[in-house]
């Protein structure tokens, strides 16, 4: 029996569905890697502001609502709600003082953002007013960055789980702004522009037409849709995008804030449900600036890491998915449907 | 300090070079995953072929040389040098009986080519006259694929350890031939035509002339050379290339086949005695067809699985590599050096 291959909605990237193996979710649950204890020397605590770098932003409690301040001369605020500090082994660093870009340096910025006091509140069983926090975390720093001269993309993304590359256990997701337009958004965006000349809309508003309506719908409220992707790359893969158009985050409203917090919290809970907590990345997928944002549509791509990129994959980009999306969509609609309710 | 930021001599592929964290081999040899324990259910192990399904090449030992066959009207072939047989789990099929193309499906061919009768002789351990065998058994099922008329590429991998896919531990390697040029082929390939068309001359033969003399060099012979590659995407990653251009496998000669059997087994010896038997996987990257071969060098790059792809990674198509192929590269020259003489 002949598998599926697939092209994704954008990208020139083609994955072989396998349609016949019939692996079920217990297939993929034998492993738990998540650590989940509270350790006393993890750096993320509270109580333990001194192992990182002093924040560039920390939301407070304040009489009339949230105080959002930075670390500076020295203090390190406590009773904070989020905290968002550079990456103590970080990727890409701001330019010395007096240069603006420097040709082949990794020039940008590395930041974590720690995602509540509690060590182990991760979305899937975060309270949503914690989540309401993150999501504006994001956006206050991605409007930051943004601003930066020598910043011209800004990748916010998670890693849950030791085999998805966390080191740490603490609840929290990085933030990478860079000094180019990455390989990826910049051909996600090219895809975009070619359809937006040809039919005058937006591609990935038609998707969401489109998967509305197939086997590979999960979920949606108000304002967020989650389906998984007709050419998914990995087994469970899912994506949840604004159904209205957006270019990026900065767009969000304070009611749709909250329903991405609950879209956030919904379709984690139900992976972490299905899946034994398993470990897993996502990443934002974002206009790069403001002159873009009428052509791309962000969205979060969430891929669980259940399965490993070997020797055909790297040198092909041909992907392997042993479980068709179809399949994956169904278990997560009845997941959800069982998840206990607030 | 700043990182340095590199881009692939072909491909529109990014890494940030982790400069300055100072990672030594060491570091990265602590977990030891490889299993090389013959077991008596081994499928691959001479006397398990029915396990298998019928080879479609066997190499057996004839009193004037090799003699080539396939298994044909149930017999399974004893006494093999090499075996090369359907993948049980294959992702791409060939086309049923009178199909010769069929739109969306993954019509090709997945083989296995089991390396040796010795569970356990992979190539940085093996016999030169074995590896000849395996380098011949490649070139000679790239042949008959590339004769389908449904192929357009044919991938030659090997993946090495369960961290790098292997789920088998009896040495071997995989070749799918797919119905569409892959994304990473087809745009190495543009890349090349496009230098071709500038220059005149073959991107790899410059490339070759330059890291020669480079702190990326490692190691050549008469034929072959292998260098950590300027924009290595993997800690301890390096490529092996013919030094004469050629377009695939099939343009090898007797000597040169030797040489690559030399080249495989001192670079893929010093990697394991370099970092404890890593897992690693890797690929054999060659031009598509005839038409090309003018075009595109071949060569194999090999890829250690000593770190984690992330969300960064996956969402951006930027890597981040802990160590400089100039570290990795001088570290391997020392290992080769002491790696004892057959």
């Amino acid at each position: 029996m002949l598998n599926d291959i697939r092209k994704d909605y954008l990208l020139d990237r083609w994955v072989v569905i396998a349609t016949h193996r019939g692996r079920r979710p217990t297939d993929f649950t034998r492993k738990k890697t998540t650590t989940s204890r509270r350790d006393s020397s993890c750096p993320f605590c509270p109580g333990n502001e001194r192992k990182t770098p002093p924040a560039v932003l920390v939301y407070l409690k304040g009489d009339g609502g949230i105080i959002k301040k930075a670390d500076t001369n020295g203090t390190r605020h406590q009773g904070w709600l989020i905290r968002c500090v550079p990456n103590l082994y970080s990727a890409f660093s701001p330019p010395e003082r007096g240069e603006s870009f420097k040709a082949g340096k990794a020039v940008g910025h590395h930041e974590v953002l720690v995602e509540s006091p509690i060590h182990n509140e991760h979305p899937g069983v975060a309270r949503i007013s914690q989540l309401i926090h993150v999501i504006n975390g994001y956006s206050d720093r991605l409007r930051v960055l943004l601003k930066k001269p020598y910043v011209k993309y800004v990748s916010i993304f998670r890693n849950h789980g030791l085999d998805a590359g966390a080191s740490l256990s603490h609840t929290h997701s990085q933030i990478i702004a860079t000094p180019i337009i990455p390989p990826t958004p910049h051909n996600e965006l090219e895809a975009c522009k070619k359809f937006h000349k040809e039919s005058g809309n937006c591609i990935l508003c038609e998707v969401i037409q489109k998967e509305r309506n197939s086997p590979r719908f999960i979920w949606e409220n108000e304002s967020f849709i989650a389906f998984a992707p007709w050419a998914a790359v990995h087994p469970f893969e899912f994506w949840i995008i604004p159904k209205e158009h957006q270019g990026t985050l900065l767009e969000l409203q304070h009611k749709t804030v909250e329903d991405l917090a609950n879209a956030l919290k919904t379709c984690l809970g139900g992976l972490n449900s299905l899946l034994n907590d398993p470990p897993y990345n996502f990443g934002f997928h974002m206009a790069p600036n403001k002159e873009t944002k009428k052509l791309y549509h962000w969205h979060l791509e969430v891929y669980p890491k259940l399965t490993i990129w070997a020797g055909f994959e790297k040198s092909t980009g041909i992907y392997i998915n042993v479980v068709p999306p179809e399949d994956s969509a169904q278990n997560m609609r009845q997941t959800i449907a069982n998840l206990p309710q607030d």
